[in-house]
């Protein structure tokens, strides 16, 4: 595996919902999680997705998303692979995955 | 009347959501919709809110609120009222309140 610490992560019982709206309050991070909740799970690699920030703006924004519980992130070899933690999200926010995907067109 | 210019508001139809969020982000503006949902309409002016901040603090805030469409204002002689859109807010962002209403006590 890599040379990089495992991230860490929030369990979404454990984070307000302010800092859940703070994460989703962002175009970047909700292209992010869009793109993800199209995506199968583990499938997408932390370059792979169409947003226009450079590597270090992409980490982030990947470690707020997972600070708010809203996306599990693990190590494949070189790879960060990423899932929408779509179900425990919905548990403890009902709503917020309708909210936040609905694209408005 | 006073002076001011009387306020500007969104309609909640034109407002993304990530500016939704971006206003709910705040635990001060987290705690003034919360208290605005208990009260009745165009009963509270914004001086009766309790929460941690001086006049220009709370004056910015309810710019943010009533920008992204949650909250409603008018001036009645020098006080200036609010109410929470509750209805307009719901129909276009099904499920919002419930989220930013739950205390999770």
């Amino acid at each position: 595996m890599g040379h990089r610490a495992s991230p860490q992560h929030s369990d979404p019982r454990d984070v307000p919902v302010e800092t859940v709206f703070a994460a989703l309050a962002d175009p970047v991070r909700l292209a992010i999680v869009r793109q993800l909740a199209g995506s199968e799970d583990w499938s997408r690699a932390c370059g792979s997705f169409d947003v226009p920030v450079g590597k270090a703006g992409l980490s982030h924004h990947f470690t707020v998303l997972r600070e708010a519980g809203l996306v599990e992130q693990r190590d494949e070899g070189a790879r960060r692979v990423n899932r929408l933690r779509r179900d425990e999200v919905e548990r403890h926010f009902p709503g917020l995955w309708r909210l936040a995907l609905a694209t408005g067109d």
